[in-house]
C-alpha cells in the first residue's frame, strides 16, 4: 500500500507519556536456565496480564472526548479484548468486546468481571460483528491491531527496551495480527537499525512468514490456525501491520506445538511465571531454533499469562522437551 | 541480649552497594484481584527465585578475601542454600549446603545444578551439622539468617519500597528464621517509624507470634512446624533475629494451610506468578485477615517460587477459598 503512514519514534513516545501511569514498565530478568544471553520482558505481569493494555489504552487517550464518551467496541481472541475493557473502565465509558468461540474461559470470565459487554461469534465473524455494532450503536472501534494508536502502543515496549538494555542484539517477538511486531520493529529501527527484530509463529499459524516471503498477504483458514494452542497468535496481519513488518522486520522463525509448551512448563518452573503459550513463543524459539537465530544479547518479550489453570498445570508438570 | 548491635540503615546501603549487578530491584505489581490497596513485590524473579540471594551474596562480599577463599558452608531448607551456592559461584570459591530431609526436590536439585555439594539430614542436626563442617574443613559459615550482614541484605528490600511507593503504610513479610523480618523491619522503622511492618507465620509454625507476645524466644517440636506446607518458614528466630523483630516488627498475623494454599492458586491465575507457600503468607494474610491488619497501602514481600511442579499444579487448580 504505497503512501501508508507508517509509526514513528514520536508516536511510541507520545504513546509512554499516556502510558506513564498506566502500564507497568516491566523489568528484563536474566534466563540463566534457558542460557547465557536471554533476558525476558515479563508483560504478563501487566494490570490485564498481557501487553495490550498499553495500545488499548493508547488508542482511547488519543481519541477525541466525544469519540470516547460514545464507548468502545473491539473484536479480540482476549487479551485485546479484556485490555479494552479495563482502559474503558479508567475512562468510564461502555465497552463491547466480540470474542470467537473457543477463547479461553478465563480470558471470557475476565472481560466480563471488568464490566464489559460480551458477543460470542464464530471466528470467522468477529470482524464483521464489530463493525455491525459500530454502524448500528455509533459505538468507536478499537481494533486490536489495525490501528496506528495501537501499534504505537505497543512500540512502547522497544523504548523501554532501549532504555534498560541500551546493548540488546536482538528482540523476539510473537506475531500475530502483527501489532507488537509492528510497533516494536519500527520504534527499534527508527533509534537502533543493526538491533535484530525476529518474529516467531507457531508452525501451524505461520502466514505471516509464509506472506513476507512471498512478498504478499497471506490468510490460513481458521480450521489450519486453530490447530495451535497459541490462542494469541491465531489471526493473520492487516494490511497496515504487514506494511510495518515488511519494512522493518527482519526475519520470521516458526516453532512446534511441543516446542511452545515445553517453553510454558520452562518459564513456570524455573522463571516462576505463569506465561500463555502465545507469550512463551520467543523462548521456545531461543531454546530449540537457537541455530535459526542470529547470536547475541536477546530479550525475549512475554506477551501475557492468561490460560486456563487447567492447562497450565498440565504444561508445568509435563516433561520437557531435551 | 542486652548490648546486642541491630543493623542498621548503613548497613542497608552498604548492602544495596554491593547487591547493584546482583539482585534485581523487583518491581512493586498492583494487585486489584486480592484488593485495591495491595501491592506485590515478586522475589521469586530474583536470579536463584528468591530473595536470599541478597543476604547470602552480600554475606560473602562483607567477608575477608582469606575468610571467602576458603569457601562457604550454611544450612538451609532450599532458599539459601541456593543462594549461598549461586552466591559462592559468582565468587569462584566452593560452596556445601546442609539440608533438612524433606526440602522440595526442586530446591535440592537446584543446588546440586549450581556445583554445590549438598549434605542431607534430620531437620534437627541442620546446625551441629554446619557448625561440624566448619571446624572439620576451615570453611566459613554463612547462617541463612542469624548474622548481621545476611540480615542487612534482605533489608535493601525496605530501601526499595521507599524509593517506590514513598506513601506506603503496611508491609507484610514472612515470618520463619527472622532474617527478612528483621533487615525490612530494622530498615523501615530507622527511616519512617510510622509504616506498619507485619509479620506473616502459619498458624502450624507461629513460634515467633507466640514467643514476641511472651516476650522470650520459643521453639516448637519440628513434629509441630514441619505439618506447614510453608517449608521456608518452619524454622524459629536466633537470639539476633528475635532482637530485631522485639524491636521493630510491629505485630505478628498467623494463617491456615488452606489459606496459604488458596493464596498460592490465586497468585498463579490472577497474578501470574509461581510463588511457593512461604512466599504467599502475605497475601494469605490480606486476603483472609484483613480484620488483624492496618489499613492503608500496603506492600507483600513475595519471598520465593520454588516449589515442586506437582505441588503447584495442585494448588492453581484448587477452587480457592471465598
Amino acid at each position: 500500500m504505497i503512501g501508508m503512514r507508517l509509526v514513528e519514534w514520536d508516536d511510541i513516545e507520545r504513546a509512554a507519556g499516556h502510558l506513564k501511569d498506566v502500564a507497568l514498565c516491566t523489568p528484563l530478568l536474566a534466563a540463566p536456565w534457558a542460557g547465557p544471553d536471554l533476558w525476558l520482558k515479563p508483560e504478563n505481569l501487566q494490570p490485564i496480564g498481557a501487553f495490550k493494555i498499553r495500545g488499548a489504552y493508547n488508542a482511547m487517550a488519543c481519541m477525541s472526548a466525544e469519540a470516547r464518551a460514545r464507548g468502545v467496541v473491539t473484536h479480540s481472541s482476549g487479551n485485546h479484548g479484556r485490555a479494552l475493557a479495563y482502559a474503558a473502565r479508567l475512562f468510564g465509558v461502555p465497552a463491547t468486546i466480540v470474542m470467537p468461540v473457543g477463547s479461553p474461559r478465563i480470558k471470557i470470565d475476565a472481560v466480563r468481571a471488568l464490566g464489559a459487554e460480551v458477543v460470542m461469534v464464530p471466528p470467522a465473524e468477529r470482524l464483521p460483528s464489530m463493525l455491525a455494532i459500530v454502524e448500528e450503536r455509533g459505538m468507536s472501534p478499537v481494533p486490536p491491531f489495525d490501528h496506528l494508536d495501537v501499534i504505537a502502543g505497543q512500540g512502547t515496549i522497544a523504548a523501554e527496551i532501549l532504555s534498560q538494555m541500551p546493548d540488546v542484539e536482538v528482540i523476539l517477538v510473537p506475531v500475530g495480527g502483527g501489532g507488537l511486531a509492528s510497533g516494536v520493529s519500527a520504534g527499534i529501527k527508527s533509534r537502533r537499525p543493526e538491533i535484530r527484530v525476529i518474529g516467531v509463529e507457531p508452525e501451524f499459524a505461520a502466514e505471516t512468514q509464509a506472506g513476507l516471503r512471498g512478498g504478499e498477504l497471506r490468510h490460513w483458514s481458521t480450521a489450519d490456525t486453530y490447530r495451535t494452542m497459541a490462542d494469541g497468535v491465531r489471526t493473520a496481519p492487516s494490511p497496515l501491520t504487514f506494511a510495518h513488518l515488511q519494512a522493518y522486520l527482519d526475519d520470521i522463525v516458526t516453532v512446534t506445538e511441543e516446542q511452545i509448551g515445553s517453553a510454558v512448563g520452562y518459564l513456570g518452573r524455573d522463571g516462576h511465571l505463569v506465561v500463555e503459550p502465545s507469550g512463551a513463543l520467543g523462548v521456545a524459539a531461543y531454546r530449540y531454533r537457537r541455530d535459526a537465530l542470529p547470536a547475541g544479547r536477546t530479550v525475549a518479550v512475554l506477551t501475557g499469562g492468561n490460560l486456563d489453570p487447567e492447562r497450565f498445570a498440565e504444561l508445568i508438570v509435563a516433561p520437557p522437551l531435551p
